[in-house]
């Protein structure tokens, strides 16, 4: 057992390791039209996101995703408008177990299509579409105690007391919770266990069965090594697991903003106190003067963007930086934020007039939403008034991270006043 | 069991029923400081909630609620803050068991004190601090279920395969899925059972013990009758489920909305327009002339309001309705909405000036914010031209259902552009 201790610093692997994705299910349980893993979550399918989890895992050499018959076309649309490439979408059977054999079944047609036979998966991962949250460590902890026992399995504690009823719908007994688990995804099994365990079971095994793990043991004799797995692992079932699957996708793209001063003196001072507001609030802010030389990276990773403008009478700079954003394509998996702070200089201008006209912003907005680019903009006045000022900047940086952390396609183009 | 069958529209129940609801949990799961029945929802403790589900119907007599006594006074307070009326609070115990017994004594205490003897509870509902979703008409289901047969518990399927595990953490046998199900709550109990029960049980059923249900069986011999219940019972128990009780709880609050036109034939138009508009935004919207007369109902009830105001250069109508509003409470248990729309008559306004100064609004919410309501406002313009006219209309359509369903104080005080 010593053995298996892994410590997340060490993920190599050194075997082929492929997963299965049975992506079949109906999803009657959350009483939508739509099949749960095909539901939008900020303009993206949920499958998309349990495929990027597993793509962005460097040592999972391919996926099979295994659809019913009816949804072919409709998931080799969104392998190719979500840039996956390790990917093969492939029609499941009528039946869970033949869906997932199926699936198996692909992976062994793997190694033969010129590829060296190595190529071939040594560690098959089968895990649930709709459990897209699960992390690259508890990938690697069940590959490699799939290939050290033949076959893993992710558990988590009982969260209900579970019990017998008799026929006629009465308590017979319950079940001891500490002797029992829930059997959850992902599991890994060796190619050679999985393939023998799906030849060897019956019809029945088939049609009724709904553990694969069951089948190693059965048909194999392989006793699987269980591992407790984190909570982020759920399945989301009901509706209600829409909301919170919403929830923590928003929170990941909310954590970081880049604020972009120009390079002006007032921009950095404002950039500074926001940096201070809104580290209460959540939000780590990085401010830069612009995206030149390696700031250029700011534009490839999962940042939202503040650009500051000051005493500007025209949009020039945020136009340049959502150029800069459609050129790296940054916006085409999930709605991206760009916040427009205007600070005028002087206590003189909060009343009189205006440094850009609405009526601009929201044309801009309406154009760069279309390419999935969100555009808000926040006026502010520079004030010697030392009280007057902390309000202002704490206003823009509550009025910041709730636009970043909402998203809210109804509220772009709006200049909202700090 | 015929004569358990149970239809919605009969739901009188002519023996007394009390609810003990212990909320002694420390929240561990959801890696939070504050235990989950604690945790604020749009400023409101989860388990006013759960009391609210239980306070509503009106054949429930009395609530106790058992805390752990460090969270006496916050309970008492919250008690108060939220105007609950048949609650009692009273300490817990070391364990589950131990707290439940508590809650099961207090009641008895009540037919003592100079009620007769007939109030004494008949039937006991035990449930969860964290649930606060029940319905009427489950706990009617499970009140004479209880009565009928001694002990009743609500059960859903199970989610995940339940398997048995070896000491040294491999799989040794998976069970039938189908033979099996998870007990939740609520349970239900006549006096007498629950009161036996504890009264018979070991310290060891006390201390380690989970099942109330099991306990009925083990010290009384009675087999408690299972009820299937909806999605909805579930307890809120991960940090997922915080995102995903708001999320139900802003659904609930946000169905529905009153537009006031103040009877001018433009704001009427408006209102007819926007009527059709948000349909489709799964919002409805009642349109009426002021809140006079029976209008004054609105006040009453769960309704966010839209108050229209053509041509105007003071916000004397938006200020009468907040008047109005706070005069009937309304906002004492959740953050209402109000969305000022400030319609001006021509094209020609629209470049030149403003109707009302945004200042004003956002002075009028920065004070309103302080006794939970929360102002946002709307201006739009009139035209002829029907394509920028529809356009606008669509736009107040789905910013006002934005705000409703947001709830974002950040935003208080705002005034958009449609
Ligand atoms: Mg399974
Ligand atoms: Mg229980």
């Amino acid at each position: 057992a010593g053995k298996s201790d892994l410590k997340s610093a060490e993920r190599s692997i050194v075997f082929p390791v492929s997963v299965v994705l049975p992506a079949g299910g109906t999803g009657e349980r959350t009483g939508l039209q739509t099949p749960k893993q095909f539901c939008l979550f900020l303009g993206r399918p949920l499958i998309s996101y349990t495929i990027q989890a597993f793509e962005r895992v460097s040592w999972i050499q391919s996926i099979v995703v295994v659809v019913a018959k009816e949804y072919m076309d409709l998931m080799t649309d969104i392998v190719q408008q979500f840039q996956h490439t390790k990917v093969r979408v492939v029609p499941g059977g009528s039946t869970r177990h033949r869906s997932i054999y199926n699936g198996v079944l692909a992976l062994s047609e793997e190694g033969e299509e010129g590829k060296p036979a190595t190529d071939k998966a040594k560690v098959v991962i089968i895990h649930d579409a709709v459990r897209p949250f699960v992390e690259e460590d508890f990938l690697h902890k069940i590959a490699m105690a799939a290939k050290e026992q033949g076959a893993a399995g992710a558990i988590r504690p009982l969260v209900s007391t579970v019990i017998a009823t008799t026929s006629e719908g009465y308590l017979d007994h319950s079940l001891e919770r500490a002797k029992y688990r829930a059997s959850e995804m992902p599991q890994g099994f060796t190619y050679d266990v999985i393939h023998q365990a799906y030849q060897k079971c019956s019809e029945s095994d088939f049609e009724f069965g709904t553990e694969c793990l069951h089948l190693a043991l059965q048909y194999c004799g392989t006793n699987a090594k269980l591992i407790q797995g984190p909570p982020t692992l759920w399945k989301v079932t009901y509706k209600r697991d829409l909301a919170a699957a919403e929830s923590i996708i928003k929170d990941t793209l909310s954590r970081s903003a880049c604020v972009i001063t120009g390079g002006s003196a007032q921009a950095v001072t404002l950039a500074d106190a926001l940096q201070k507001a809104v580290a209460a609030l959540n939000v780590e802010l990085d401010v830069i003067p612009d995206l030149t030389g390696e700031n250029g990276a700011y534009l490839l990773n999962d940042w939202n963007f503040i650009q500051v403008s000051v005493n500007r009478s025209c949009l020039s700079e945020v136009e340049a930086l959502l150029i800069d954003l459609e050129a790296a394509k940054r916006a085409l998996l999930h709605p991206l934020v760009v916040i427009l702070v205007l600070l005028s200089g002087s206590d003189e201008l909060s009343v009189s007039g205006r440094v850009v006209e609405p009526e601009a912003i929201m044309d801009l907005a309406s154009a760069a939403k279309l390419r999935n680019i969100l555009l808000y903009g926040i006026q502010l006045h520079q004030s010697k008034d030392t009280q007057r000022w902390e309000r202002s900047v704490l206003r823009v940086a509550e009025i910041t991270s709730a636009l970043i952390r909402e998203r809210s396609p109804a509220l772009v183009g709006q200049l909202l006043q700090a």
